[in-house]
């Protein structure tokens, strides 16, 4: 007769969940075991939740099914928080499984008690604690059905260590089929959008969510191409399929003044998959808000309704004869001389391969890549979703689980990667085929930039210390390497192009460690 | 007039907390401008926050005195909640101060906006967001009273950005005094304590929290000696001060059957400081308790009273001419031959400085460490009190913070430190005397032991791969090198002591990577 953790593991799988990215400890050691039972089961070992986390995100942003995290009672959970944060404000299906004291340990307030239901509802959809080894199989079919949504968001099973090691009775429930539901559309939204659009006012549409990837993007190309509306994505996608031969879609910008020069004029919104854009942080003097005054906003679809459907809906009914213009295939030439930022971002649009999954977490030095890379062959873009750094070495890993055959390039800021460093080790262990390019300009240069935004005197000695990653400089190639993955430094622009194209031609991972001024 | 964040980071100051463990984004960036304009106030940065909050739990277990964190919003703090649970559980004064969105930015649910107050509360024994400005100098001094206790906790104040900006009013109110507070006893508590030792069944002594300092181990010590009670500490004393000339005390063992052992015959149990010992996991067919049926439990102080003052209360009243013995100093002799984990506690043992401080997270390849340095010339010796790992390098840069002039000793295992490498940095940049050294079996082999304990089937290859930590090696003088921590590595035990001794007889940080079998 099986465990519960051998029921529960089954029931995953059974589900479709065939991965799962975990940092275990002695709670867990039933889930553990009980991978050997259900060979089926992919186990993952991060040395760090939050790398275990980000990469059940990027999986989900790749596969759109969840992948299986498995974490150790509430410090556990509480390390992979933030990349969960990002999963959750992504919209990715995770299903998140915490093991817990023996519920008869709990009242014993053992060192590691703690309230992981309040840990775990901050970014969960769904949270339940399961109480009876009988009940395993079918909760983990609850999480997984909770995990697809729509939306689809981040499903918590917290299970007690005796319920992991208890014996399924005969009476254990029958497993539940589980699975993506097909999308629902509001056909009165849908009438709206048209009816609005068709007012001929200036018109933008705001694609998010699932509705930035390839059938979202292509429909609404044909609802901007009937209608002249804008088409724009969030700031930071999820997942936006783009290159050459794809419609052509601007993210909106980061900084409040640049957005609204995007939308100024527009007097219809419509957002898919989206919600109403509004500055990350507040700044002072500003209310936070983007959109011109008097800009009606309209949803194609509600939180639980399927965007994309929605949109496709929306275009068959504006009956475009307009053919929407594909992006022409543009690349860079090679840059030459001084490695920046600039230039960095011309051989990454030079060498992109085709089918790549880009993982952006470049930050500041990121700002020329999505022009450098517009007309690449078509490939995947995945942000920053919920602004928790941390996210890029993670979610590349949990790309490059998700798609095998596709190279993984992971853009990362040096601030930013220190989060989550450990996830190099993973990409060596599964020799992974991910590239990572980190823009190594020694600032958190994003916060030089906040610092004068918010209004703060310019900074002083006490200040300035606090915004600098030199004294003593990282080595990420020494790091890196460390972990079990090669690593060069690149000083010029040349030879980052060179070491950037044998990276990307060899297969499993590698980094390049890109040296470039801060832009502020 | 000075902002909220100027009259915040002076009323920390006023209140006697000088040190921030910082990693701020940018709704803390008028903190940041702050720290030049209050210079008595020393920032130091961490690049990921766990690290921050570890060491303001190092630095209160030191000092006795709360440090203050600055962290980034909900995932910041998320990110900094595993050493907020060690340093709960260690009672340990923190001032936990963590941005927000600006008030009027909230219910906009910009894509960093999260449920801040329960991931707060999980850890902290007093919770404020404050909403003015005026109020911020007022609420940073109650922040520090909670901090102090007792019980000493973590006390975290929520700051929004806009309360941070904007001018604190002529109304600003005048600062609080704020401190320890005296210690209270019971005198009952005490009498009933008296009474019950004196009716001569054998009992022992349990000393958690801070009566395992020097004055409540020197008061239990006269105690022990007037009745013939075992004196005992918890398995994992946030400070115990040890070795020559000091009474010595044994730790109650971390498995149930060694600690049951401990307690055999024990009729009657009297904690101070401590509660009722438990064990830290739940295994099949065990209950939980360790205490022997029939044993009588007795607390000398509630955690509100001060549980050493109680110890030297009840040491007045027993009255004993016995005084009690002290450790005699006696060190091993420096060892040859293999390295393993017990030939280098002997060489740690031999060569353990006068006064240092020992940060102890070397796990299962710690066994023989408290047996080797017994005798060694008095230190204080720093323990994992909430079972979430990665405590150990961030307590060590909190504990050479706050006590300059002393060593620090970090004993680490290999997959704990990966929690919080980053700390490794920060004993470079503020050049700590922190000597890490690195047990490196290339297992989670307390997981080996657990996966037993439970009851789990012997491992096959999908378990085996979640425990081990070779495929790659981690280089940790690589890694330590990529952070600007000098670093070797040892493959005997005659290297071992000769790299030990060179770290610790310089001053800056450095780390000994030593190569030792796995125990199980």
């Amino acid at each position: 007769m099986p465990n519960g953790a051998q029921s529960l593991v089954e029931g995953l799988v059974d589900a479709g969940v065939d991965v799962c990215f975990a940092n275990p400890g002695t709670s867990e050691m039933h889930f553990v075991a009980a991978l050997d039972d259900v060979p089926r089961m992919r186990g993952v070992l991060c040395l760090f939740e939050g790398v275990a986390t980000g990469a059940a995100d990027g999986y989900g942003r790749m596969t759109g099914k969840p992948a299986s995290t498995l974490l150790h009672l509430g410090p556990g959970l509480a390390n992979g928080l933030a990349n969960l944060h990002n999963a959750c404000r992504a919209g990715t299906p995770v299903v998140n499984v915490v093991g817990d004291h023996a519920l008869h340990h709990k009242r014993l307030d053992a060192p590691l008690e703690s309230d992981i239901g309040s840990l775990a509802r901050t970014v969960s959809g769904w949270t339940r604690r399961t109480y009876r080894a009988t009940d395993l199989a079918a909760d983990a079919a609850e999480a997984v059905t909770a995990a697809y949504g729509p939306p689809g968001s981040v499903a918590t099973l917290l299970v007690p260590a005796d319920v992991s090691w208890s014996e399924v009775g005969k009476a254990g429930q029958a497993p539940v089929r589980t699975g993506p539901r097909p999308g629902a559309v509001s056909s009165a939204a849908i009438e709206e959008a048209a009816v609005a659009l068709r007012s001929a006012e200036p018109a933008a549409l705001l694609l998010g969510g699932a509705a930035a990837n390839g059938r979202g993007l292509r429909a609404a190309a044909r609802i901007a191409a009937a209608t002249g509306a804008r088409l724009l994505c969030e700031t930071f996608p999820a997942r936006l399929e783009r290159g050459a031969g794809l419609p052509p879609v601007e993210r909106l910008a980061y900084r409040e003044s640049d957005a609204a020069a995007q939308l100024a004029g527009t007097r219809l919104l419509l957002l898919a998959g989206a919600t109403e854009p509004v500055t990350f942080f507040a700044y002072p003097g500003q209310n936070g808000r983007i959109i011109p005054d008097g800009c009606e906003v309209l949803s194609a679809a509600t939180g639980t309704e399927d965007a994309t459907a929605a949109l496709e809906a929306l275009a068959d009914l504006m009956k475009s004869a307009v053919t929407p213009i594909p992006q022409a295939p543009l690349r860079p030439g090679p840059p030459t001389g001084a490695l920046t930022a600039e230039s960095a971002a011309a051989a990454i649009g030079a060498l992109l391969p085709q089918d790549a999954i880009v993982v952006d977490e470049a930050n500041t030095s990121g700002i020329w890549l999505p022009a450098a890379t517009a007309g690449a062959p078509p490939h995947d873009w995945l942000t920053l979703t919920g602004g928790a750094i941390g996210q890029g070495l993670p979610v590349a890993v949990g790309a490059a689980l998700a798609e095998p055959g596709r190279p993984v390039l992971a853009l990362e800021a040096d601030g930013s990667a220190m989060y989550t460093i450990q996830a190099l080790w993973t990409m060596a262990r599964e020799q992974l085929d991910v590239t990572t390019v980190l823009f190594d300009n020694r600032r958190y240069s994003i916060l030089d930039l906040e610092l004068r935004s918010v209004g703060a005197a310019a900074p002083g000695p006490g200040a300035t210390a606090l915004l600098d990653l030199s004294r003593p400089d990282l080595d990420f190639v020494a790091l890196a390497r460390g972990m079990g993955v090669p690593a060069e430094r690149a000083i010029t622009a040349e030879e980052f192009t060179d070491l950037l194209g044998r990276a990307l031609s060899e297969p499993g991972p590698s980094l390049v460690d890109c040296a470039v001024p801060p832009l502020f």
